[in-house]
């Protein structure tokens, strides 16, 4: 199962952080984007060989140190379909490396263009009768707000490719407050969301009492983080909001079982810009200072040693 | 502003419809697809190459018929770079023919990602000093699940480029009714949405009584579509569900005013697909008296006139 051989990724480093690759033109070193504006001007094409570029040192500098990476797609979608093509050649690379990869593509959709959606990142796209994994993911975010006729399109493909979902649970920004929090009766909005993802894991159990649906839940919510920890102990959660976004080591040690299991927190900027803290530091240096103190700081935080 | 663009393009053919571009492997015709498949193999970029002359002949077609386009971008992620290639150029080709061009991406993320997402569709993408419109459109679909701080980042660059959306409120498909209908305190959930792009929309009033802030209301829930349109009378609709998915004529006039505006009916199968329930005919005959049927069925269904 999916969610099982995420567990196994984790223990295996002793590391639950997954490196954010949201590369945007300022995130990416000058020395890097200047090279590629020089060869192919101002365009997207250069900024989109940039990110590639990046992405490519970023994914040999956190080898043997974080097991999991997340393309925030959003960044790719900026530069257009090159952007998309950096997106992709990231894919392939991560997985060649044996990277646990999660695209976090937040999508939401009826049923039957989620199945295309699903079909992009988990499943297969068949043409003809020869069989494509346009963007190859073990794991892509999904937005709830359409309801299980969207969702069961991406479980199907779980099941089909043994592949994970996370979906949008209680989201680190401060709007998230405003549906997320909602009370439907006694119960806020994301708590319906996370029962329904409790129902849909019962049918996809991994073997270490975690299910292959996760939420993503941000540690910016530490009193919401705790309740679901609490409460919904078979959900693996993808935890954003460390570092840039205000989320400490403490705070996220909360979203673990005592074994040191249940959950990945994502670092993005924290690791990808530490350069611009350090301007006297080659970039390599600086983000791979962040990703040794990062994971330092969890494995001192997290109880149970990640077995 | 660029909802009375959109209520002058409706005037102007008499027809609310749009039409959704939604190719998939299956809808192109054989003798189109074959063609791309015979050059290039049974590859992502072949149907790709498919894609795009179909979306081509279907844009001739349309002319002077339909005045609003709608590609859903899961149809185009599915091929991967060589499918938003193909996104890239149809709407390029659907800006210089003069369509209304919605971009239905459903997007929503924290601020700082959906700055990035709107700035894709909506906004510009700054290499250097250069500025790009990755995948340029009028409109696009977001999802409200993230709540104001995403919303806004979209409203921005409304502001700045005179550009619209259209958020997710009551959608078309059965198990909206799971997150959507929750009751908070004496609202469903849907209502709440509608609310905050009412507020939203305060801010982007168009001359003709309709805001650049729309709705997504589906014409499949035709009670809840009546209610909205009732109390909401600033929110110009994009009502997805007509045809393929159930929806008549009748039960989609009930989304416009008197005056016949402040609604866009899409079709997508129903108009794309429509040689397939006609093998006899050329497709482009098929898809032609397609167009016309809805855009008649509209006219005599809606009241108004369309002024």
């Amino acid at each position: 199962m999916s969610v099982d051989r995420l567990i196994e990724a984790v223990a295996r480093l002793k590391n639950p952080a997954v490196m954010g690759l949201d590369p945007r033109p300022s995130l990416v070193p000058p020395e890097i984007m200047g090279r590629h504006i020089d060869e192919k001007g101002e365009t997207l094409e250069a900024a989109a060989g940039a990110f590639l570029e990046f992405n490519l040192g970023l994914l040999e500098l956190a080898h043997g140190i974080i097991p999991a990476v997340k393309p925030q797609l959003a960044c790719y979608e900026a530069l257009g379909p090159a952007g998309m093509s950096a997106l992709r050649d990231t894919l392939l690379r991560a997985r060649e490396m044996g990277y646990y990869v999660i695209a976090d593509a937040k999508r939401g959709d009826i049923g039957s263009t989620s199945k295309d959606y699903s079909a992009a990142y988990l499943g297969r796209v068949t043409i003809g009768s020869t069989r494509h994994e346009p963007f190859p993911a073990d794991a892509m975010t999904v937005n709830p707000y359409l309801g299980s006729d969207n969702l069961n399109e991406f479980l199907e493909d779980c099941r089909l490719y043994d592949k994970m979902v996370f979906v949008l649970c209680k989201t680190s920004n401060k709007s998230s407050i405003e549906l997320q929090e909602l009370m439907a009766g006694d119960r806020p909005l994301y708590w319906v969301v996370a029962g329904q993802c409790e129902r849909a894991g019962d049918a996809l159990p991994g073997k270490n009492g975690y299910s292959s649906v996760g939420m993503v839940v941000g540690v910016t919510h530490p009193i919401q983080l705790r309740r679901l920890r609490e409460r919904f102990p078979s959900a693996y959660f993808l935890v954003p909001g460390y570092g840039a976004q205000g989320g400490s080591a403490d705070d996220a040690a909360d979203a673990f079982d005592k074994y040191g299991r249940g959950a990945l927190v994502n670092s993005s900027r924290g690791i990808i810009g530490a350069w611009q803290k350090r301007p006297e530091t080659d970039w390599k240096d600086a983000a791979r200072s962040a990703m040794e103190d990062m994971r330092d700081a969890l494995r001192k935080a997290v109880p149970g040693g990640f077995v």
